[in-house]
């Protein structure tokens, strides 16, 4: 759920906007599909603090703008994104350490908040920030020969972008510590990374039309609400069956009278595809949301979390 | 753990109830062993509230019983199970919202609160609620040309039957979101199953005499106790290492005293098969049980819960 | 993090401890890196209450001592380890359920809490606490044709050794619940194993070697205050990724002024192997420990965990 905020003004065309490190267009074939690609070509696109901003606002429109439906993030050039750029520096400002706000973070948590999928399409190797921020996304699929790493103990840090949240959870504690341990490059088909990529591709050339297909797919025979429910549902789980079905019970009882369920069903009967129309604006649900937001940007005091952190 | 209710009247045998929409019957070469069918085969076992009342009330005979050991739940026909019956339609009472318990959450419950383990024998394709129903399972196994498929954001609705808390914890986040974003369904030998299914057999016919063995190699060797136990340390666990290795030190101390591990460690050093008699009725565990337990009929408000719910 | 404790007199070389179970010693090539041999080869390397002790003692020296950088940890002969001694038997004391801590835990927690990484180097087949006491380690490797069992459901026992908090989360709870429901044993190469072994090698005599190459790797690249924090941080995750990125916005904001940071991203600038010398003692980390811990000799009552245990 995003954090409160000014709501962005929303263009006519995402093909237009003054963006420098990104690039945003509509998808030729199917408009509702957003093809976000990182563009710093000459530094590898290597993750700045403009890049950061941009990728922001971006979601910030993507998430309310009800034209969008699916957005498929892809990088230009040969290498996906290459982690922070060492050149430009990691912190500029003279904030206190309480203040400090990760911007591989930022990233992952606007991308995490949107409530449309992002299918990633790697078709490039992917390092530190550059696959961090990519593990938020619903899908990821990649060029087979991408190297990919968490290669933070190589230079002193620790994992970021809310990634040591999303990484165990996505592979396993198992594979997750070993890479993280090593701090390692494997490539993308290595079964270190057992189901991080959904697919991976033995041409570079195939890997945004592949995920443009299964954007198409995405779009055109689900529903954007039971998809972003559906990622909140698993991601912020009640910790056991019974209260999950507490809780899943209230959703699918008051989706029963949402457009989206009776046009599911009607389709599926009629044996044709679904002409979904439901946001999370016009559905309503009196159990969402079912969690206690976390201002990130004001760090309220977190309550009940044992001593009081400096 | 069982919710608080009136123990159900045990039969003489499985094979004589008079259940419309599923079948029981003791396997003949060990009748510990009882084989449940899923049979609307007409309908391709498409799920009914009357399925749902049955499969509920042969759990709760199960969960009792002490004659049983294992179940071994199978489908009849080429169908596991197609899902819930649309022609049926999904809600029939005037409950509100707050009332409504997903048909398919209180199967999967009833499966879950079973202190017998379940191998799970799915001859043919599972969808929907034919395939949540499954993740409480101790053991999938599978036709490799089943169609399994989450297809719930293809009918505008959501993850249900508490596969919300199973799907990601038994496959990782990965492969979980993939499946629910397209809602397509895979072949059982698809890789994005991950160890969802212990095993994909190549002939139908196979699957069932194959779990028949996996249950009576369970049923031969191991404590029931033991697996019970262990479902729930793993499913009810304590967060961190050291306050899991408070509640396995108790739970170790006390089975030291049992029937069941003087007679594990005695036939292990005979060379023989042992003879299991614990059940958790006669197993005394002072740290059992040590979750509080939610009453999912009476559905207390839940404290410490965050801010209270409509 | 380690409880508190009597800090141990560290030896001028490890290679001269006289301990009688285990066997430790300087690796020739790099003495940063101990070699920790289990030495009971005519009992197949049981677990006793004196290799627990000695494991407890060896680790401890370990954590506090800066010349130890990373630990490889395998057993002598042609099993790694058969599990408890049988002979010995489980429970010696006369200790109150309240107060007995399980033999296995004492040594998985010594090794979960030691600061420095663990590379397990299973030359051989693994049992019970023989496998249980590895999952807090970092990497495992095995050789292939090694029996690994979690056999516990055999012997009318459970999951000790803190294991049913590990092993759901490496391998996924599908295959853990496969392995602990039939309580066989399965070769290390065997699928079902998921991610649980980095690598497993088809000759017993490569295993060691293997592990040392990785250890060499481990320690010439990788600042062990970042793989020590990232083991915590998924270990003792926040639960979200909100408070994930109030907690790693913290611990990076520190690190880019630590000695590690400024050496891993000068070192990578000039394209040469990294210096690193932080330790957890030498860093700064006003945020750690981010958890509240649990005093497991003195057994606190442990607060806001539901109606009072016994």
């Amino acid at each position: 759920m995003p954090q409160p905020r000014e709501p962005p003004k929303l263009p006519s065309s995402y093909n237009t906007l003054p963006f420098t490190q990104i690039k945003t267009e509509h998808y030729e074939a199917d408009p509702s599909i957003i093809i976000l690609t990182l563009y710093r070509p000459k530094n590898h696109n290597a993750f700045t603090l403009i890049m950061m901003v941009e990728l922001e606002e971006a979601y910030a429109m993507f998430d309310i703008d009800d034209r969008v439906k699916c957005i498929v993030f892809t990088g230009r050039g040969n290498i996906f994104c290459a982690g922070a750029d060492l050149d430009v520096g990691f912190v500029g400002g003279e904030e206190l350490v309480t203040e400090h706000r990760d911007g591989g973070g930022r990233v992952a948590l606007a991308i995490h908040h949107c409530r449309k999928p992002t299918i990633g399409a790697l078709q490039g190797s992917a390092v530190g920030i550059g696959i961090t921020m990519t593990l938020p996304m619903n899908i990821r699929i990649a060029y087979a020969s991408s190297k990919i790493g968490f290669v933070f103990a190589r230079r002193g840090l620790v994992l970021e972008a809310c990634s040591s949240f999303f990484l165990p959870r996505l592979i396993g504690h198992s594979r997750a510590m070993q890479v993280v341990t090593t701090g390692s490059t494997y490539l993308a088909s290595d079964p270190v990374w057992g189901g991080l990529f959904a697919e991976t591709l033995e041409k570079r050339e195939d890997v945004l039309p592949r995920a443009l297909e299964i954007a198409k797919d995405v779009v055109r025979n689900t529903s954007s609400v039971s998809t972003y429910l559906m990622k909140e549902m698993m991601f912020r789980d009640k910790g056991s069956p019974e209260k999950t079905h507490l809780l899943d019970s209230r959703l699918i009882y008051e989706l029963f009278s949402s457009g989206d369920n009776k046009e599911g069903v009607k389709s599926f009967m009629e044996k044709r595809p679904p002409q979904f129309s439901g946001t999370m604006d016009n559905t309503p649900l009196s159990a969402y949301p079912w969690w206690d937001p976390v201002d990130v940007v004001r760090r309220p005091r977190i309550e009940g979390e044992g001593k009081p952190k400096l």
